[in-house]
């Protein structure tokens, strides 16, 4: 794309989805403790360090017996519980009281269950006895050596859980991404302050900061006016406390000269990316020697959208307008952090079912309409919302998904067939 | 239902799910900041405390005209950038500079875009000028005193960003659960700790925490052996250091015995829940006082399943095996965190169909089958996964749902329909 060339047909949202797909890598992996890689992409495959379970054990209370002793009555010979090892033969007419989990004492037994006997002091009779022989084989789950999860995986509490189980305590993942936002406009004021006419409160900023938390980033987050120099100097205050914090930021080179966003793998700039001459978001990016790539859209609303990479950074100028930033972030920034985090690409967009008429009127740009969806009978029913403008938040309060409207396509009738994207 | 009868039927899952619908209270309220209040439920409906938006902004950059005024040129008198309040009445032939989100200096006014002028220093011709008036007018979203977000609602991003936008930077929201996890066991051993022969590796905490993230708890862990007295002391030592942080947590009232799980909302002991003679969680629970409601359950995995209630307090003594884990997290732990958090209660089974062969074979009791599901042209499709026992953990590397296996039936063909339960 040559954003130079101002004629240039804006991109579509799919377009857009495979610009970043296309210049977006996963960020490094590195070790992390499990309680800390929940969520998070697995980079290397885990194998199985020993058979798994890693000896016969009881599936059940009850008595071990040998396989081979046709009795119906025993002298209990010794008591097995759940973390003992006390291995022995058993000889004809002998058996040994065991847990479940209990390490079997030897090969060639039956478990019988605790329900199927009678016990009268050391004296054990079998009462019913089947071909169950109540244990869990040592290597029946996995064999040493075999992979258990592959490289790639999300690690949800049950991957978790297994890597646990064969003391893989400290798999390698990706690493967080660290995220840069800083929300410009000499209109906004802080949620708690009361705005002047003319002003309004930044909800923006709360917006972003509960969307990255499905991510869990490390977050920086500015607000400021829109003014060049201020934001030039408050991006070196936030390099030279934010991130260097952080363990793993490189330092910067020696001698060389503190970069503001240096250590910012993804830099959302929200507000200042329409076409007017108080909009700096471009100058700013183009300052900090990041390539523009898109400076507007064909999308509703969403229209005056930057998108910008240096080397493997990624920056976007989101447009001010709620509505347009919350499309923006579930369209595209998503995608970006998707695929930072390592996981293979999958299409957002799902089918659905319209619950009730869409009257988007017909509009030359494709739009990004929010809307309640409901599983009925395992279809996605779609509400729209009322929506007024890109300005308008109050569809936000119920929004869970966000139907695509083609460009120049009519009003859609109730129980017509649409693709939608589940908002986060 | 009375556990004393031991022969009573042992309930299934979906009477389990009644039960725990009709015992467990939402928690209390509280007010939360909003960067806090991500995921959780509002109690209280929020409105708009003044008309949305609060003044007449313009919608594009432009420049404002009199809407009765039939000029092609005009004299720009002025330049309204956003955050700007500067009333006036504009004159036939005079245009006002405005920059999107401005707010208009009167009323009758139109807002011509910025493309469709030419502009010669304090000269503006109009190029182009439609119905449009490029304005979003007070009031348009939402009039003061209007509801904009029900009481019940759970606060997802666009949800907190309304709040931001009216100033609710304190809303009242369900305050967070207190759960506290044994993970009892003599075999068990920290996942980074070698076992013996006999033991086995802690997985049930790793996926208990990893789960437990999704409604983030306020959650304290213990492993310690199955000992009465050490686990009565361990509880006393979590009671006097961890809950009692919290300024949330009430003390005890004056003089009375400190008891070790009073400020606990949700008790959950793995392991030691089956019948033999050292599962003592059912002992334990009495200790405390609680009442037992369910010992025994029509499931499998999940048969040794406790229930138990204290007041509003809850408690489960999960079976130790960790596939039984999972399903029993999936399925109670799940309906009482969703049912604590004050959402509405939502059925958790979902129809989807088989992808491949679901050889169960034939059970008495109702399974809940480890499964992959994929979304297919809308339809989940369900891959069941090989499963060899409850202990069996390498299923939970890809599962991301259980598919419900009615008691008595055979072996499922691929493409049938079955219900499932997406996983945590």
């Amino acid at each position: 794309m040559n954003p130079q060339n101002q004629n240039r047909r804006a991109p579509s949202a799919d377009e857009i989805i495979a610009l970043l797909d296309g210049i977006c890598q996963p960020l490094a992996a590195a070790r992390a403790p499990l309680h800390e890689a929940a969520g998070r992409v697995l980079r290397e495959p885990v194998c199985a360090p020993e058979d798994q379970p890693p000896f016969d054990r009881s599936a059940m209370d009850g008595f071990a017996i040998r396989l081979d002793d046709a009795n119906l009555e025993f002298k209990i010979v010794d008591e097995i519980r759940a973390g003992d090892w006390k291995p022995r033969e058993l000889q004809i007419g002998e058996a040994v009281q065991i847990s479940t989990g209990g390490a079997l004492p030897g090969d060639g037994l039956q478990v019988v269950m605790k329900e199927n006997v009678r016990v009268a002091g050391e004296i054990l009779t079998v009462v019913e006895r089947d071909s169950n022989r109540c244990i869990r084989f040592r290597g029946e789950d996995a064999r040493a050596g075999q992979v258990l999860v592959e490289s790639g995986t999300t690690l949800t509490p049950g991957a978790l859980a297994l890597l646990a189980s064969v003391g893989h305590a400290q798999p390698m993942v990706t690493r967080l991404p660290r995220v840069l936002n800083l929300a410009t406009g000499n209109e906004i004021v802080p949620p708690e302050q009361t705005p002047q006419t003319g002003q309004i409160r930044d909800s923006n900023s709360v917006l972003v900061r509960a969307f990255l938390k499905h991510w869990q980033v490390k977050l920086e987050q500015r607000r400021m006016p829109e003014d060049e120099s201020a934001v030039r100097a408050a991006l070196g205050e936030v390099w030279s406390s934010a991130f260097r914090r952080s363990e793993e930021t490189p330092m910067p080179p020696e001698g060389g000269t503190p970069n503001p966003i240096t250590d910012t793998d993804l830099l959302l700039v929200s507000g200042g990316a329409s076409v007017g001459e108080h909009d700096f978001t471009r100058r700013l990016l183009e300052h900090f020697g990041f390539e523009i790539l898109v400076c507007k859209t064909a999308l509703r609303p969403g229209r005056p959208l930057i998108v910008a990479r240096r080397g493997n950074q990624i920056a976007f100028g989101l447009p001010g307008n709620p509505l347009a930033h919350f499309v923006c972030l579930n369209l595209f920034v998503r995608a970006t952090l998707e695929k930072f985090s390592g996981r293979a690409a999958e299409n957002i967009f799902q089918p659905g079912t319209l619950a009730a008429k869409l009257e988007s009127g017909r509009n030359a740009r494709e739009t990004f309409w929010p809307a309640r969806g409901e599983m009925q009978n395992g279809e996605m029913k779609l509400t729209p919302l009322r929506w007024s403008s890109s300005g308008d938040l109050t569809a936000l309060a119920l929004a869970n998904s966000l139907i695509r409207v083609k460009a120049e396509s009519s009003d859609l009738a109730a129980g017509a067939a649409v693709e939608f994207v589940p908002t986060i």
